[in-house]
């Protein structure tokens, strides 16, 4: 009946549901109220609080702590995680969000309440999402990435190291309009994004950017404050010559149209999408 | 007589004293001459070392260190703090430090030792206070703030993600001076203020400045290196055309003057003062 | 026989070797085919997982995670820390890696696998080494510092708070090509370094400089994009009118030359050197 295995000093709650083949090494907390899936590994030190959803083989790493609610009373709160995440040590969930399959996070990330994620997101080391944040498909932020309250990441999202989304015009107030990253964005290193600032899809911005108004389609934008110095479809390889961008068709690794290449994949992408919609 | 709650595999040193309506879960260690207030809250894998003094109502988040002083025999160290703080999991704070009441901190936090905190501070998840440092009466300090040594932050100001402030005029050497923060002023993203800069009352420092001179007071600074670009007083918002700053006449949440105004406050606060001078 | 001290909750795995006079504190996990040298403290709730070496003398902070591998078998792997290390509370230091004597963390560092660092090196509070760096003897990186794959450091360098090495000249791609920073170059403050950037001895990058090209020795950068904007040979004291670069004629705080100077260090040095080549 009980066949997963668990540590010592560890702690289970009843009302919990652990799915077969799932291991819990030692001194885990897990609460009331709780679901794992089959094959999931929880190791060391690892908290995971009541109403905690996790899909069949998610891997918590030490010390995590999930739907976390510091010192508030949320009877209600849920945390819903897919299939197959990684989650690394030390990393913190708040409550009330959803997050989809293949999630992966890096050490000691931060994420807070009210927060949707689609499929395949990742976010990395110290970064922090501030919550009531929407982030779509494939998004991949690197390391001390702070994601302000109420920004929209669309899909298909390269954010580097030290980017900063922030969502107060006129700081301190009331007002909080977050930025919006479109799809295919990438945004490199020490950025940071102003309030209600709109990245459109496939643009460029460069290191160190403080981007304080929209940026087109296509557009590189650099500097303090950010202008465009170019359109992405001029940048080469130093060492090939040939185009980089829009990226999505020169870059597949751990993309759904790897191998297929961008193209063929939204092809049969689209065709998919009408048959549903039933022509 | 012992009206307080432990959890499983936690211990406590006989001499500390713990207040009535504590609760303590599982795997805290408490070490010598600790003295926690009344209703105390302190979560799982919580290690407060000897010689902490909590007041009334503390929130202890999960994996907190208090009272740190790594591989250091400092026997005769403290660290203080005052009512109703709210520490988040993963914060460490170090020993020969006194923080005020209603303290809070994000998750991960790192405060180092002889730092001395007004009321109501808040300071941001993954930020870094290196110590010496003076922080006074509500000072709210968002993620990933970095607080050199002999730092003053006088008090109401407001510190946003990533900014930096430095110490040594020519690293590495052996001067160190902090940045004076004035009363009231603001610090925007990413903004580095660099060795003993005098940031005056009432200014603004943009997202992404370096800030390499003295401010003077409603200023607004921008740029790299930063440049005066205007005066806080022309700043209007941009939905109502109504002016923002000083940010005290216009903004009141969780602030001393909430509901009667900046002003009334601040003439109520002079009259106790002159009372207390006895005119 | 047994002549260390273990507290309660502890795992000690008997394959493994603990020397004498060692403290093991409350809560650890030591997998199999760990080593620990002589007079080793570990903290409480510490995890040294399998195939981990300690010199004598290191102190382990409490939370801290060696040799982690997270959720990948890997059953050869392996980390080595010389004598004398001091890693501070929840610090992740992955496999794979060798570093030398007298190593230091601050608080929550992570680095990453197959990293070598020689002696002396100190790493801070939340700083990010991503893993395929060499970083030499001395080198001081202060908090918040990310180093992307494949970084050099040469040695005897001071990185300041949140700067970035990058590594990807057009993000996102299979290209990665570190910085290489030269032996005594100083990275301020909240810069950051593009790929392949490389920045020459005793050069000094100002805080915030986004440096997209290579810099010349004794050159000081400084902006967005940074310009040469001085030498600093020509960078005077403000107090004393002095000079303070290159810095290692003017600094000598733990150095190697401490009390006896640079250039006499150096010549002893190369009188070493020139007997162990057999002249």
């Amino acid at each position: 009946m009980c066949n997963y295995t668990v540590g010592t000093n560890s702690y289970i709650d009843d009302s919990s549901e652990i799915g077969s083949g799932t291991v819990i090494r030692n001194n885990v907390i897990i609460e009331n109220n709780v679901k794992l899936g089959k094959d999931v590994y929880v190791d060391n030190n690892a908290v995971i609080k009541s109403g905690t959803v996790l899909g069949d083989g998610c891997r918590i790493g030490t010390g995590c702590l999930l739907n976390e609610s510091p010192f508030i009373v949320d009877a209600g709160k849920k945390l819903q995680i897919g299939n197959s995440a990684i989650i690394r040590s030390g990393t913190v969930i708040y409550g009330n969000s959803r997050i989809g399959d293949y999630f992966q996070t890096g050490h000691n990330v931060t994420i807070r309440e009210n927060t949707h994620m689609g499929d395949n997101v990742s976010v990395g080391t110290y970064s922090d999402v501030q919550g009531y944040c929407e982030i779509g498909d494939y998004v991949r932020m690197h390391s001390n990435v702070h994601v302000g309250q109420k920004t929209i990441i669309e899909g298909f999202n390269w954010i580097y190291p030290f980017v900063c989304f922030t969502n107060d015009p006129t700081p301190p107030s009331e007002v909080c309009v977050g930025a919006r990253i479109c799809k295919y964005a990438v945004v490199a290193t020490g950025s940071v994004v102003l309030p209600g600032v709109i990245v459109s899809e496939d643009s460029l911005i460069a290191a160190g950017a403080i981007v304080n108004k929209d940026v087109d389609k296509y557009c590189i934008v650099a500097g303090n404050p950010a202008k465009v110095i170019g359109d992405v479809r001029n940048i080469k390889n130093r060492e090939t010559g040939l185009s980089n961008y829009p990226w999505r068709y020169y870059f597949d690794r751990n993309m759904p149209w790897e191998s297929v290449g961008f193209e063929e994949w939204e092809k049969s992408n689209r065709r998919c999408m009408n048959t549903g919609d039933n022509d």
